[in-house]
């Protein structure tokens, strides 16, 4: 008999409503009596149990009495509504098969643990209800930014995740070698010969796609990456992690002002088919996770994001009735104490702060006409601060190699990057978006590692 | 005025016939005399150009007659269909405006190039024909993917990319380090004290996510990874890359049989979303890169696959009558001349190849009972050979510790995959796809190189 899926049957309910149907799945939960007994099944397909009721008339009733936590059952019977009680329906069992016991030691009992436990088994974590919440719904908000872009003709490109240039400027990388550390090749001047090296230079993980992607810009007009870039950052914070996944869009004939638009309906976008495609899931965050959540987001999908210029951020935040741990001054970086500020008591939604004083900001942010700032645009959120960094990039070739000379980069390193300029370039603009800081804005998780199937950070990369 | 995207123009041409419109993009081709010109404009939103017509009653007629190619104009005028003509439609521009210009030393004139010189401009190719039919091409193709698995529930697992286990056995790996290689750290014994690097211990790039998915699968049912995976192997060939993305899905309660039915209807689904949606960039690989490609893709969506075992397939071969540089015997791996024999001449068609002998295939493929053979399958498919490799986990802890034993690897290294099979372990299956396989596939490239915006080979990783 076909195995029916336990999300169908809550989604279908009429469909299978007193008809003898099969499921299988994990045994959640389980109580006996001398007659009778109930299972909570969970079969992965759905937030929610179904609930089995069994009976002594089944042949092994003993050895189903004495399941252990986490076994995997397939179970025919027929299911019937259940109204007035707990759960919605239930399967009368008429036949119980055992497909794989779980041994007594198994680490998820029923039990509350805390998250750090629970990610020292991070293979089996995505069994408890947290963590199938997170992960479920980590798997539907990337599909969403999938079908945002898609929807938009954007063409999704894979830009490299080993990279030859160091040229990216935003962080420490890891190097990506072949070579045998007991025998360094040496070249003529006793240097570490990279020649030697598989790529025949010295290597490292990508910290961001941006340059790449924009010059597929420049050919398909809009496009997005989507994939794992990497820091290696001596962070030990619940929000860094040294491999995280990152969203970055560019599109080509747009400013500043078009690319705060499509970062504000791409994050709208995503949060509404969360809510839509996992309710279950997010009611649970609300309950269990942050009270506050559903408010927060439903807040989020309907107001107007705010727009206010760095240098008017200062402003209000000097006068602000807050004591900051660190000062603000006009050409200082905002902290996340001032971010929060901004977005969770000053405005109380999502702000865009804009035209960032150059020398914060990177080497390709397009000049501003005042000569001291540039057109780059932050998204701050309540709850989390900075979730997007944004900018046009500098379409003028000699303002750019100016700020490249300026900054004392290597002109010949960014070749390629310049000629985008030289053969069509247009107005373009772009941002990045790190995924996890956006699961974790919509789940309420408080630690990136929590978010992540198996994080690596300082000194871990466990599994 | 809003810029109408020229994609949008060939779709609903009714919508935008006889109104002023404006259009940006880039001059593909340009010809002119003194009273009036054309210039062919592609907006990088679509496959095809639209042509603009202007005429000598433009301010800037002399400016326009001139325009290099690649440069990059915002063109207001009146859409106007043109029957009988070449194109469906034309632009009389009222109003031409220079966005960038292109320098004259534009790499990508009309002329032909050949594939090995467009990837020495990388940051350009994407502007030809060829390569943005492909770029797109695999953009679709990439969603398509997510498609197919959300639709059917199918949880999104990103799997880590650094790995601190050398267990998954696919293959020579990258290693990944912060360490200074000039000084390198050494414990008491002398020995490299990779305790000070990044992570606390040795880690590397991952060669597959599929240990990791499995215990997805074992809470979510069904799961898929699609990321990048790496190989530090040193084949110089058409079908190599060191960087490269897989799809890797897992299902529970599954055996081959399901496995096989899910592959088949994976690549049928693929391959049709991009025929519909993606047919100009089809129809052009049929012309000019792939004569039969698109008979031969149709073919492959009408048609059942084969399901043929291994040792039915080693009889068939020994009795071919082809010249194989490899000789088939009962036990010897499957060459690519082997694979294609099969697909291309005996069968027509694609073809599972299913219980291939233990010992030419991974340590976590289920024994048949036979005891020589594991529940494998191999997906191989005319003009290419194996695009898919597959298998039935082995569930049973015993039989996988011998296995594990067998092949003198270190069980410790699996403490958590063996976990698996002790809580509440079920049938489970999987498989691999290589996806710039699936790429050369449905667009006929014959280079890897070709199929990835910017390829990483051995010796080569610009960009």
């Amino acid at each position: 008999m076909k195995t029916i899926l336990i999300k169908d049957i809550y989604r279908q309910t009429e469909k299978y409503q007193d008809q003898v149907i099969t499921i299988s799945g994990w045994v959640r939960t389980l109580r006996a009596s001398k007659a009778f007994g109930f299972i909570e099944v969970n079969d992965g397909s759905f937030f929610k149990n179904l609930q089995v009721v069994f009976e002594e008339n089944l042949d092994n009733f003993k050895e189903i009495s004495k399941l252990t936590i986490s076994s995997s059952i397939i179970v025919e019977g027929k299911l019937v509504l259940t109204p007035g009680a707990k759960q919605p329906f239930e399967i009368k069992a008429t036949k119980i098969e055992v497909e794989g016991t779980s041994d007594r030691d198994y680490p998820l009992q029923k039990k509350r643990h805390t998250f750090e436990f629970l990610r020292t088994i991070a293979h089996l974590r995505p069994r408890s209800n947290t963590f199938s919440a997170v992960f479920r719904v980590r798997s539907i908000a990337a599909y969403a930014i999938h079908k945002f872009f898609q929807e938009r003709g954007f063409v999704y490109t894979h830009t490299p995740i080993i990279t030859g240039s160091d040229c990216e400027g935003a962080g420490e990388m890891f190097r990506v070698s072949t070579l045998d550390l007991e025998n360094l090749p040496r070249n003529e001047e006793g240097n570490i010969d990279f020649k030697k090296d598989f790529f025949g230079k010295e290597t490292n993980l990508t910290v961001s796609g941006q340059l790449e992607a924009e010059s597929y810009a420049l050919a398909f007009r809009n496009v997005y990456t989507f994939g794992p870039t990497f820091r290696a950052e001596n962070s030990n914070t619940a929000r860094h992690a040294a491999e995280f996944w990152m969203i970055e869009p560019e599109i080509a004939f747009a400013d500043l002002e078009d690319d705060m638009e499509l970062a504000e309906d791409m994050i709208k976008y995503v949060i509404n088919y969360v809510l839509e495609n996992a309710p279950e899931e997010m009611e649970f965050f609300n309950k269990f996770i942050d009270k506050g959540l559903l408010e927060r987001l439903d807040n989020i999908v309907s107001s107007d994001f705010v727009r206010v210029t760095y240098t008017e951020a200062i402003e209000i935040l000097k006068k602000a009735d807050a004591k900051f741990e660190y000062p603000v001054e006009w050409g200082c970086d905002l902290q996340t104490e001032h971010e929060r500020y901004l977005t969770e008591k000053v405005y109380k939604k999502p702000v865009f702060v804009m035209d960032y004083p150059k020398d914060i900001k990177a080497f390709y942010m397009r000049l501003n006409d005042d000569g001291k700032t540039v057109a780059a645009a932050d998204l701050l959120v309540p709850g989390v601060g900075e979730i997007i960094g944004g900018s046009q990039r500098e379409e003028r070739i000699d303002v750019l190699e100016k700020r490249i000379e300026e900054l004392g980069l290597n002109k010949e390193d960014y070749w390629w990057y310049l000629e985008l300029r030289r053969f069509g370039g247009t107005k373009h603009a772009g941002f990045g978006l790190g995924f996890e800081r956006l699961i974790m804005y919509i789940t309420g998780m408080s630690n990136i590692r929590d978010v992540i199937p198996f994080p690596r950070t300082v000194k871990y990369a466990e599994f």
